[in-house]
């Protein structure tokens, strides 16, 4: 019996600009390839608006449910930025002026820039440890195993680089791809034998338009490298047997 | 008092690939827009793996908590499709042959294009009501207030055409932008002034960076046209009394 340890993680997208399809959200990918990097596997990703009591709810409930929770947004000067007081509402804990944001803001602004608004990114909630924002100095923070990022994209991957050391992580997703250039229904058959012998595997079947060529992508991933490589040559073996010739592809996840 | 009707809506994303970082989503924000056109607000979106037991206990949650509830992903013809025998599980309805589903993918496959792997796109839950799909003919479904379509964002977008007369919406968001090029904190307070002035508009800000200049956009969104216009204006009048030049803007909400 083959043991796999799969660490797993969920991401809270904070922000009514997401919601309301003024913005792309930009961090999901990112954040899934650099846990897979990582040996944790994106479970679940939640967009939720920038509402004090869903806020709380969504996070109390899924730091239960996988070992780690990223959240993104809501972290800035402004009245609308209410995640870190939520999250501080949300563990029961208080919500102070942390003395190292604070360091933190007047090595970045000094003392004549610092304001009234900038000094509210330096409350955080009681017994947080900061993250690192090399980009402008705002700190997220962890509060046991939720990690309280910035929105935008550049400060969150910059945010990511702090947290390398405090990420835990199993076995690693691996993926292989298989394209085909006919429809996807073609295969259906082989695709569940190839699944069903291989209990580690998962294997998706992804159809797509290029060049005026319908065509699929069959994506395995699998933890377990060796069952990755025996159900790809096997996949391989049975499209050849179709009479259908197949191309390998990169596969990231 | 003002009166307000706001009807609401949630997204399931259903696809390890979303998960996994391979494919990005691209549905989000078209229904997010195409509902707002509608009178419907986008409350929550849940980007969720291909099992089983996650596909119905979200569905069963989200249905009871929003008016209507939109999936995507997951209704193709291979093993990895499971979407549309989660709903009926869900709701505890029979997965049958849909005779109406039967006669579309005949029409446009003809009896010999037409496969085991094919006729599995007719199996919905008993009791719904197709949705077109004017691309590739295999249709999504309704069932009660669950809209089940396609993740190719090509046929998701064409499945709405069929929604615009099933989907009864309330007041409309609207939205105004103003633009300021100068961080978002050293307009903090104003904003803090408008929004709390204004019970019935909610104002966002968001920083940006854009030739080298650093700046935010404020995002007042209504459903009260008079109170957006109001808050609008005395925005303007507030950015002007602190000395700065501001700039209206597009806002797609």
């Amino acid at each position: 019996m083959t043991k796999v340890k799969t660490v797993t993680a969920s991401m809270i997208i904070i922000g009514d600009e997401i919601l309301s399809g003024r913005t792309k959200d930009a961090n999901l990918t990112h954040l899934s390839l650099w846990l897979n990097r990582m040996g944790v596997q994106l479970k679940e990703v939640r967009v939720i608006p920038d509402i004090a009591r869903v806020i709380q709810d969504t996070v109390n409930d899924l730091r239960q449910c996988f070992d780690y929770v990223f959240t993104t947004g809501g972290i800035g000067p402004t009245h609308d930025d209410i995640t870190a007081a939520n999250i501080a509402a949300a563990f029961d804990v208080p919500f102070v002026q942390n003395e190292e944001a604070l360091a933190l803001l007047l090595k970045h602004y000094g003392n004549e820039k610092i304001s009234d608004a900038r000094l509210r990114m330096t409350m955080i909630p009681q017994g947080a440890s900061l993250i690192r924002n090399p980009i402008s100095a705002a700190p997220g923070f962890q509060m046991e195993n939720v990690f309280v990022m910035a929105g935008i994209p550049v400060v969150m991957q910059s945010m990511l680089l702090d947290l390398e050391k405090r990420i835990y992580g199993g076995d690693r997703m691996l993926s292989k791809a298989v394209h085909v250039f006919e429809g996807e229904s073609y295969f259906a058959g082989i695709l569940e034998e190839v699944e069903q012998e291989f209990p580690h595997v998962s294997l998706g079947s992804y159809p797509f338009f290029c060049n005026k060529r319908y065509g699929a992508s069959f994506i395995l991933r699998s933890q377990v490298e060796a069952d990755l490589e025996a159900a790809l040559a096997i996949l391989k073996l049975k499209i050849g047997a179709l009479g259908r010739e197949c191309f390998d592809g990169e596969a990231e996840l």
